[in-house]
């Protein structure tokens, strides 16, 4: 699909502001893509379509995260993080997107998994630095981004949960998976 | 087992500073079970072994959760985490502590898990209020510890899980399971 039509079908979906938002980590994932040596068109259209089904109704989410049989424990937890799978499941169902690695980058935009794809990271990161994004630590982030996507990686989700932990929010466990896996993976682990 | 047996065993295996930070334990979790109507006894006892692996060699810790088939995991993580469940075996192998409470509270003082007793989370909490600790945010739980224990466990848990992350060190899972337990089961949930 090229990038006028896929914007097209998104637009309809979303606020002013989130395609705007969505723009943003378009064009970022692509300069990560260039950086990284990923499929840049894979990841613009993942970009695009990353947040498709955030502002579906949270009863419709709720029905598709119970009949396509996603991880219960999802209900569990906060409603922002239902969009990332829901979304993965739509954009196949009315958009017509196949690829499983576009699908798997939208599905884990917001909770990261364990044992991320370059792809997944691209997205996750480019969600987290698009130039519309002012929180605090953003930009420590940016400038990682420019070096070591995975140290980009693990700052933006380090400062994800300590967000989430300092609001009194749980955090989902596949999130604490995809951060500890960023550590735990590594060569130099503590106790070898 | 009386107090002062139970201190003089524990006595040989800590630095003397470890030895006091235990009687402080100590003391806190038998006020804190006076307060939340707890078995006084079976909370000093808990409370004065808390630390009795505490100065195992590691090769030893890792030896006995391997052949005592503990949770292959701990070996993954921080061997800070290990005394705990190696302490509940010793002090019930060489001390002869026999009660699956108090042999509880020691195994989960460190990590926590899901569904704590009215046990673990006094030693959890008298553990990280005792009057020695000094670090930020401990005067909050300690004044939290008067009115709610929930909260100050959860306070407690909070804190500790953001300091793993600002250090850059994993998260072990059941900690986090600990903690969104403490969110999660309450009546007044998300997304209901």
């Amino acid at each position: 699909m090229d990038r006028e039509k896929a914007l097209s079908l998104v637009k309809e979906q979303l606020t002013e502001k989130r395609y705007i938002h969505t723009i943003g980590v378009m064009e970022t994932a692509v300069e990560l893509a260039k950086r990284y040596a990923a499929d840049e068109k894979k990841a613009e259209l993942a970009a695009i379509f990353h947040d498709y089904a955030k502002f579906r109704p949270k009863q419709e989410m709720k029905n598709i995260i119970i009949k396509q049989q996603m991880p219960a424990d999802l209900l569990l937890h906060h409603s922002e993080l239902w969009h990332a799978p829901v979304g993965a499941y739509l954009v196949k169902e009315e958009a017509g997107i196949t690829d499983d690695e576009i699908l798997d980058a939208i599905r884990y935009h917001t909770s990261g998994r364990e044992h991320m794809t370059l792809l997944d990271k691209i997205i996750y990161v480019a969600d987290y630095i698009e130039p519309g994004r002012k929180f605090p630590g953003v930009e420590e982030v940016r400038l990682s981004a420019q070096k070591n996507l995975d140290e980009a990686l693990k700052q933006a989700m380090s400062n994800t949960i300590i967000f989430l932990i300092k609001q009194g929010q749980a955090v989902y466990p596949q999130t604490l998976e995809a951060y500890n896996g960023l550590l735990l993976n590594r060569k130099d682990r503590l106790n070898d």
